[in-house]
């Protein structure tokens, strides 16, 4: 298998819709794309690169990392309210292999599943294993969520169950043992994090700033506060704990794990007063839920509160993603 | 140093404009970028990444990375006749080292220099040295060059003197002996080659079809014939060769590099022959000149003629980008 049969493999497996999605002029097969971004839209760019050995263990199978490379940017588009449309991907392999291809175009495929991303290019490389994607979504002029919104007042949520995935990649590298019913919804997890697409949509209007927690709450919490000028509260006792979680770690290390292990992709966000409502209505048709775990106040980083009183925030444990660094934005 | 400080350097250095750039509703700081494409315009993605031992030697100077990381992406932006805009940057490095990324960041800005491209965005990554780049540019509705309009009749030309890079790489490698400079002049041709955006932009309404050769004339111009559905008749007499590639190696093997060598990064582009005019217009402003070598003919392939005789094309050389493999679009 030559690189252009990876290239006619993965066009035959990602991109078949790529001519039907709206706002594609040229897709895959020339020197670029070209594309329509539709009047009164704005264009909202991320880019994230993952490395084997780095973001996730050299045994990930490839239809892991297919997924996780498209979803962790997805996640980034989810933190700025954009509807995702076009990826293009360039893909490092150090020997082409079919089967391998094949694997990370199924993991790909499903990621993208509701989300109408279209893949218009890219290039494949011979090198060390790593994939980078760059995504590019659409948001209304203004309605675009960023970081820098959060004020004093502001109550602070997160979507679905922070901690989850740093268990997962404890259990996927032997550190941690479980139930196979406990062990293998851990795992997927870490493996499979769902972008909060639909979610960060519906916070445009409504929440006054938001990312996505790829390296710990505590750590993206503290971003939070320095972007926005602000304190941030946290709860511990507020924490949204998964019931597998509980079961695999108890509640006061599945806490630390929440606050302080990475890889989660859920969305931290931050909501005036008078958007409390907004946000009930909008959640209700969320599958992962959101739960408030804070507030906002006058001052700069992150308290943690137990039971009313400031107890220190766990040290960031050892991760992937929190070895690897940090996005250029941050 | 940590991720922050690298990410901080690379922003002092590299992003200082990206506020100023028209377009840029927000650059680095948040979990993306917000990019205005302005009325009548499409959008132009390229993205390309190089690799440490594959598309060059591990012996390159990090601001010769940091050049040619974005060149190779303006070289594409241009065979597209669309004007740079905004870039992402994906960092993959060993380990963080401040001097290394201060001379790449002075590299990068050595290529852009002239273009105005704000960095909007990316991430810094722990791995095997590598960059990804996707660039963004613009261009009006229906301006794009793309490959595929080459029709019989078409005269065949090329910009520069193509074959100097792979006499470039050979000087690197120590497999080339040749004066000082001689041997300056190759080596700066393949390790700075110049992105033809002026020209590029220059071409629209005036070609019929363009890429950017990377992988070798006659390789490149196999594409063009393929995507056009034409056949390319080459001229082997009228290849430009430049007078330090004459120097070093002859006329011969000089004819042989500039078809099948690769990393030339020039323009390869067809012409009807009611836009030559146009063409002599447009070209008179071009420092790097352009050279008939060939016209397009009904059929398909490459055909390579020397005093008038059809000869065999000369296979690719071993080079650092053929052997890395080819763009996802071709």
């Amino acid at each position: 298998m030559n690189e252009r049969d990876i290239i006619a493999r993965l066009q035959e497996t990602l991109a078949r819709d790529a001519a039907g999605r709206s706002g594609v002029i040229l897709g895959i097969g020339d020197d670029g794309a070209v594309l329509e971004v539709p009047p009164g839209q704005h264009l909202v760019t991320v880019m994230d690169t993952v490395v084997a050995g780095v973001h996730f263990p050299d045994t990930t199978a490839p239809e892991d990392i297919g997924y996780r490379a498209l979803a962790v940017n997805l996640s980034d588009l989810a933190a700025m309210a954009a509807t995702p449309a076009w990826a293009t991907l360039s893909l490092t392999l150090p020997l082409p292999d079919p089967a391998w291809v094949d694997a990370f175009a199924r993991g790909w495929a499903a990621a993208s599943v509701g989300f109408d991303v279209a893949l218009v290019g890219g290039d494949t490389v011979r090198g060390p294993l790593a994939v980078s994607v760059a995504l590019h979504g659409l948001v209304r002029r203004g309605e675009e969520l960023t970081r820098t919104g959060a004020r004093p007042g502001d109550a602070v949520y997160v979507t679905g169950t922070p901690g989850d995935a740093a268990a997962g990649l404890e259990v996927c590298e032997g550190r941690l043992a479980a139930d196979a019913a406990v062990a293998d919804t851990l795992r997927r997890r870490f493996l499979r994090p769902t972008p909060r697409v639909v979610e960060g949509r519906s916070l445009a209007g409504v929440a006054s700033a938001a990312l996505d927690i790829s390296d710990g709450l505590a750590l993206d919490a503290g971003r939070l506060a320095s972007a926005s000028g602000v304190e941030i509260v946290l709860e511990a006792d507020a924490l949204p704990l998964s019931p597998a979680l509980v079961q695999a770690v108890g509640e006061e290390r599945g806490g630390q794990l929440a606050l302080a292990g990475g890889d989660d992709y859920e969305l931290l966000f931050a909501v005036p007063v008078e958007a409390q409502g907004a946000l009930q209505a909008a959640s209700l048709a969320w599958q992962c839920g959101c739960r408030r775990i804070g507030h906002v106040e006058e001052g700069s980083g992150v308290t943690l509160l137990h039971e009313g009183k400031s107890v220190p925030l766990p040290a960031a444990f050892e991760h992937f993603s929190s070895a690897s660094g940090e996005a250029i934005e941050q």
